[in-house]
């Protein structure tokens, strides 16, 4: 959570896990007391509240705010986000996808800056992707575009959490990384992701991230073959899209070179030569501020788009 | 190729097979022979030539009007194709891939009329895909976009024109049926096949879609095949893009209804419920004429666009 001025710039930061499955109600009754905390600590804040921005892990119907069937988010499912805040802060509300934010922020203020064609990819607990076509937001028609964590990457049985097998996050997100790195850990295969294991209790992704940084082989191997799995499906979307920049965000691809590097290797590879001749694969540049400059960014293009300004003109000024 | 008016209607049309690979030369020669006959003998032309639309098989530069690297129009790259047809009928002229025109077709004209996102699919001796984003065509950071022909979708050995193996159209294109359907026909495996064979000399892919469509076994599983390999390129292309519309087009699709529905079949069982659940897959409505009708809106929307306007303004007038 952030609170920033106009111009994006940052006056106040809160991070911290939240366990979205806990619900709406439970998930934004926390959210409220951040968001007292946070305008209370913020000093200089100046003047008014011009509007909020919200980032959810799921498809949204962006005109109403509205989660639509959320596969990881049971209870939100047409949950009124924008009408909560509206009536709690009496500002305007947008509500968009996390990935989406992610994309905008990047687009606005980070590493995509002057490009018109992106896909931005967030590689965390699972897989997803913020897509820009021709300078604007690609949300799809259900909200649904860029669910590139579900595509059918593999037969066989692997289960994924949306109920089917094979899917690439099942295969190579943050969740499977761990998974892949505890069994290596307690079948005695690494010792590194051995030491993981017995101080916290299991392995997480970015304990596989930094086993690989300082060389465990195992480690590599994990992520290299997750970065080939990621990469196969980019250079599909490649051929498809055309984007001139791939990013790559979230939390496991920010905590070391090797998926970043097996990721490009395979997508250069894999794509066709025109399609990759000026094409660009670059780390997030805004890490996880990303998503709060985002959301920042969303609520400045509102409030100044072509129509909110004929809406200002007719009401006489912004609400 | 065909004369138009301003409303798209069609007022004279003339079609034949063009062999692109003998190069820019020789095959626009023919087009303005064409060109000639086709004016001469469309009576009534309501005055003046307003602009000219030109769609080619490969990837365009849309500003500039020239193909970019185009894997299979030896001799075109960067051939300046708008230059030329501006010095011999001074008029205006766009050119773009002969899918997005296909597209853009559909989309005007067509079955994809209402509806803001949306993918169509040539499937001809190749498969292209061209891509309607939020209302307005995606052509990507090259031009390249909706290449979804050469998506790698096996291992293995079958080479593919573009130099690679395994891409999607060696497999289930227009050419690989009719391959696999000669094959059908030299080794005996089928009487309907072979009496093709026996006729033409050769078997075509039109010719696996007849003998589908009066029920003969080895052409409807080649046909049930094809449409499970694009099917599943297709249900990634969901995920990834969530159109509300797929439209299936192209002389293979047209020539009977096996493809479609395997097609249709594997896109809605491999492609994730939510972005599904209002999804189309339909055949092209306006069949062969979708790509000059395409043409022919690019040019009015080419001529009557905000920025045209301005400049009409400016300069007193359309030149």
């Amino acid at each position: 959570m952030a609170v920033t001025d106009l111009d994006g710039r940052i006056l106040g930061h809160r991070d911290e896990p939240a366990d979205i499955a806990t619900g709406p109600e439970q998930c934004l009754l926390r959210v409220d007391e951040l968001f007292a905390e946070l305008t209370s600590a913020t000093r200089d804040l100046p003047g008014r509240l011009w509007g909020i921005g919200i980032g959810v892990p799921g498809p949204v119907e962006f005109r109403s705010g509205h989660p639509v069937s959320p596969p990881i988010m049971p209870g939100w499912d047409g949950y009124p986000i924008r009408e909560r805040f509206v009536a709690r802060h009496e500002a305007p509300v947008w509500v968009d996808n996390d990935v989406n934010l992610l994309a905008l922020g990047e687009w606005r203020s980070g590493i995509a800056v002057g490009h018109d064609n992106v896909v931005v990819v967030k590689i965390g607990t699972g897989i997803g992707a913020g897509i820009i076509s021709n300078g604007r937001i690609h949300r799809g028609a259900q909200g649904a575009a860029g669910d590139v964590g579900h595509i059918q990457v593999a037969e066989g049985s692997v289960a994924c959490r949306c109920g089917n097998v094979g899917c690439l996050e099942a295969l190579a997100g943050g969740s499977a990384l761990a998974r892949d790195g505890e069994l290596a850990a307690v079948e005695g295969r690494s010792e590194r992701l051995r030491m993981a294991l017995d101080q916290h209790g299991r392995v997480t992704a970015e304990d596989v991230a930094r086993a690989a940084s300082s060389g465990d082989p195992v480690a590599v191997a994990l992520l290299t073959d997750a970065g080939h799995r990621v990469g196969r499906t980019l250079a599909s979307v490649v051929n498809f899209f055309n984007p001139s920049l791939i990013v790559i965000g979230g939390g496991v691809a920010q905590s070391g070179d090797q998926l970043l590097a097996s990721i490009r290797e395979t997508v250069y590879r894999r794509s066709l030569p025109l399609a990759t001749r000026d094409l660009l694969v670059q780390r997030s540049s805004l890490g996880a501020l990303a998503g709060v400059i985002g959301a920042s960014s969303m609520v400045t293009e509102q409030l100044f788009s072509r129509e909110a300004m004929a809406r200002w003109l007719r009401v006489g000024g912004p609400r």
